[in-house]
């Protein structure tokens, strides 16, 4: 058995009372929590654990990216500043360019960035998503990784919807990992039909596995749903009987108090990627109005081209600003509920609340440590406004996933960073080669 | 004779044609730039120059914060989330708890943080400000200190309007400083009366130092001036004669049309602080239709009460996502025009684009280097772009300010920040009981 001991700092347990421990320590056995408390009792119960020193920081639960394209990484800053980017853009670099060396290389880069600023878990949908599998092991991290279902050739498949049959696989192939949770990801309601979609939902329930779509983020999506059914996409997909408790919907931007209401009707989870929606001048989604119907929440960071940053620290400090702009009061989108949003209320929101997002006995030890005692930090009457307004990813100096450091005192320890710069440079070139011809 | 050379980068140098050299090198000599080209050439012309090496990362113009409260920094995390701060928290703290060593202690933990981001240049407006000028030479910065001037008792003054006074002696005292520009700071339109800004006026033309001022930042503000006098409090300012070029104005969140009209044909600048005023909150100012009208703007963190971060990378990339979203379009409000707010037109709004704001022949050396080579900066295609939707604070590597290295891989070489830890620890123990109490 492996003990390790978290000492020497303030524990956000984010337990349903969001109890603060200062001064306190967590024991951990293997992958779990075992024990939760005050940093001198522990100390003197357990023995012969790694010891893993706080300095006097915040020890939290570990970030969980709800949405992102992990391997768009190596896109990030190419075409930025454009109109319509997703279709003039992104769709005919992928067509050209996308294989499964680029993959890998995107996914390990933007792993290693998550890790570096404390992200756990992270939901992604792209192509090739075995290989992103892959690196995630190799990583160490916690994934729901999707294959990406469209309409028309795709990266990884010549013909239409060809992202179904590769799901199977991937589900079957992955299904029983401590760490990554295989999913199915219909792209959006604009390259899959209904018809698709209602088979998409069967594949999800036989198996088991949550569904990953961007949901209302596009303002012809809109437009399209208006004239061919005079409905939003969220009740189209009502009236289809698509909607249901499984269904992780990415952006929703363009939600209506009705688009609400059937959201939680049918129990569908939102994720928030304000730092990308934001950069794309869409309007911000009404997630203070979601949180106030219990519709559950989570935030993400989108595609490193969308979103740039692959930090959640970013996407809470974004998320309560533009909350509170969009509703002109500051007193609402409150740092607590930054932190809610990327932690717990994040594991609620992808189906994971019962073993990640919190610090309590018997949860997985996902857990970081935030470095304090830095000029942006201090001082610090507040530690979830001094996370929020004040922190950055690089004040993360530990990451631990599933009882595993990751990251320690800024170094990665499951992988080689000039080992990554090296590929992410032979890439760049293929990638501005390919452009330039 | 001391000499420089910044070489092994690429030079972002941000004169009138926005000049990139890859592969560049900068020669310094004492506090000013002598040369700028290709790096083995300028290696092989100069010799025994100091060497500071770029690491293949950005060599740009340093930051300029154009609105700041340094001292503040010791109240971040204090009272947040919640409605009308100003009035009900930050005035009475301030009334009972500012003093000249808070002052002090509060500044000097502000530099630190701006140094370490990147920030070369500050304008700071607050109490004792006399202290925040010797902090500032100890740190070695460039900034423009205006003492706050108000129509009541304020932490350094009986009597109302005492600023006036204060600031006379300050600006004698200071005006012939190589690095600091003093400046007289009414507060604001709705704490100063008519006839004291006219004096103000008086007083910032007899000496010929700027005017530092919050303007069209509060709704109580705007609502005030339109009940006693049917006008936006910029009409009403130039109504009374005070607007001219001197004035620096902080915020503009609720500028009319008018407003940019009357500000453009006075030439009066903006400095946006838009972290700040959307964790308030308040309206975005129109900054993009001020650009477009030629307005002269910069960019500020506010105080690090209101915008917590003290960074100017971060200002720039708030801007450009709330300017999109307020506008309704993503090609607007470009990472290349960030940089402009952040550098050269910040120099501009505060009167110093002679001497600083680009890496040009004749300039003071003002330069920082941006560290490329992290999971969060690659790959890089486009530079700006890199920096404002990607870097941190935190990839700051090296800060001169003119011709001196204040701070070299991530270490400050002109203040001890154990030291100012201890100090910021007992302040907040002070800060603490005075609030219990």
């Amino acid at each position: 058995m492996s003990y390790k001991c978290i000492y020497n700092g303030t524990i956000l347990t984010m337990n349903e009372d969001r109890h603060i421990i200062e001064k306190g320590a967590i024991i951990i056995r293997d992958r779990e929590i075992i024990e939760i408390g005050d940093c001198k009792e522990l100390l003197s119960k357990y023995h012969d654990c790694e010891m893993i020193d706080g300095k006097g920081g915040i020890i939290m639960p570990g970030f969980i990216n709800g949405h992102c394209h992990v391997s768009m990484s190596l896109f990030r800053t190419l075409g930025e500043d454009v109109p319509d980017r997703l279709r003039k853009y992104i769709f005919p670099l992928e067509e050209n360019i996308v294989d499964e060396k680029l993959v890998r290389v995107g996914a390990k880069l933007s792993m290693a960035e998550m890790i570096l600023g404390g992200v756990t878990t992270f939901v992604d949908m792209y192509y090739y998503e075995d290989e992103v599998a892959k690196v995630t092991k190799e990583m160490g991290m916690r994934a729901i990784l999707g294959e990406s279902v469209l309409n028309k050739k795709t990266p990884d498949s010549h013909k239409p919807y060809g992202g179904i049959d590769y799901s199977i696989n991937f589900i079957e192939k992955w299904k029983k990992d401590d760490l990554i949770i295989p999913a199915i990801g219909p792209h959006a309601t604009y390259t899959n039909d209904g018809e698709h979609l209602l088979k998409i939902k069967d594949i999800a329930h036989k198996y088991d596995v949550p569904i990953l779509m961007h949901l209302s983020e596009m303002d012809f999506e809109i437009e399209r749903f208006k004239n061919e059914y005079g409905k939003t996409p969220i009740e189209y997909l009502d009236s289809i009987g698509f909607l249901c408790e499984k269904l992780i919907g990415a952006h929703c931007v363009y939600t209506t108090d009705n688009d609400m209401e059937i959201l939680k009707k049918n129990r569908v989870s939102v994720i928030h990627n304000v730092g990308a929606n934001a950069k794309s001048a869409r309007p911000i989604a009404p997630i203070h109005r979601m949180l106030k119907k219990d519709i559950s929440v989570g935030i993400g960071t989108d595609g490193p081209m969308s979103g740039n940053h692959q930090d959640i620290i970013s996407v809470m400090h974004q998320y309560t600003k533009f909350q509170k702009v969009r509703e002109g009061d500051r007193s609402i989108a409150s740092a607590l509920s930054a932190v809610e949003l990327g932690t717990i209320r994040g594991a609620k929101a992808i189906g994971l609340d019962k073993i990640i997002g919190s610090i309590e006995v018997g949860k997985r030890a996902d857990i970081i440590i935030i470095d304090t005692n830095t000029p942006n930090m201090l001082p610090l009457y507040d530690y979830y406004a001094g996370i929020v307004y004040g922190a950055y990813a690089s004040n993360v100096t530990m990451t631990m996933v599933n009882g595993k450091v990751l990251m320690k005192d800024r170094k990665l320890l499951t992988t080689e960073l000039s080992h990554i710069y090296d590929e992410v440079s032979q890439m760049k070139d293929i990638i501005l080669n390919m452009i330039k011809s």
